[in-house]
């Protein structure tokens, strides 16, 4: 089975957002699938995606504090006609990474029990971001 | 082909470790796998996989060196209860990332001369990790 | 389909390089995929492989700044044979990864308008580099 659909999520404020249910509901057809691989894919270069704790809403914003001291606004960049929080959200964009593999058993993603799917919202102010869901397996 | 299977890693100290060989010799199905690819999935947030040099255990020691001060345990966190190293933690584990995905072909996996696949313990005192192996292809 | 083959990138200079046409124009077959996936692996573990920003090349100069800001070079390494940038260069490697997916869709990579692909050259002087190109789907 091979099967791709893009989402929309709507615009985020700028910060670390659970999206497990959201991408997972998008996919009903995850139920069908003995083994594969689910890939999540986002279309942008000043968000993107992870993996990590699904529980405390104390570890997103502990993200931020912690992303933003990583790459900081304050550097001498030449790329600044957006903003000042572009350039940084670019580097956040490629540490963080465009897109994430997820490993399908049984008709279930794989993962942990404390792990859910991030959007990082690296700008002050985005609009809503395009994601690509492909399932592929047997 | 569609190959899944879950291993557990021993509890290790935290740093990198090599698992090259351990995990794959769990797979010794890879032999018959012409062109495909296998993913190494980590089910856990304070826990990171990635690929790098496989020879002088300094590299691994420098890494430890290295991410400690990308993501110093010393930020104005929230989360801050299971100790001040699991929100450092959290963040390494999603700036390396939770999974690799490397490309097989004529039975092995294509990994360059000097690569080697690191378990990374972010966490000071760890129990052991699950990963999810699955390899397909033809 | 499964195709898989190895391309060489001439040797560049530190820093960030858009290699989207390169990598496209390698695989032909592209033309054939209704729905799947691209690999590209990078065989090194001091250059690096990201999706970021394809217009401004301000951004890929940025990009090195940043880099050797959240990794600089007068760290207490103990891996300092190769010279000063290259355990930085191994670090470098690992934040950013070893290889991209991307997803296929009516025989066209489907990255968003402002994506490119980017190789991260983290060593003073490089020889050329060896990707790993895998496609498969339908």
């Amino acid at each position: 089975m091979w099967i791709q659909k893009k989402i929309t999520l709507p615009a985020a404020s700028r910060g670390f957002h659970l999206i497990t249910s959201r991408v997972i509901s998008a996919l009903p057809e995850l139920a069908d699938c003995q083994c594969g691989m689910l890939q999540i894919f986002i279309q942008h270069t000043s968000a993107s995606l992870t993996i990590n704790e699904n529980a405390d809403p104390d570890v997103r914003a502990d993200f931020e504090v912690a992303m933003n001291r990583a790459v900081p606004e304050n550097q001498p960049f030449s790329h600044t006609l957006e903003g000042s929080d572009d350039m940084p959200a670019h580097v956040k964009a490629s540490l963080l990474g465009s897109s994430l593999l997820i490993p399908i058993g049984n008709g279930r993603p794989q993962l942990g029990t404390w792990q859910g799917i991030y959007l990082c919202e690296h700008r002050d102010r985005a609009s809503g971001r395009h994601l690509v869901l492909t399932l592929w397996g047997e």
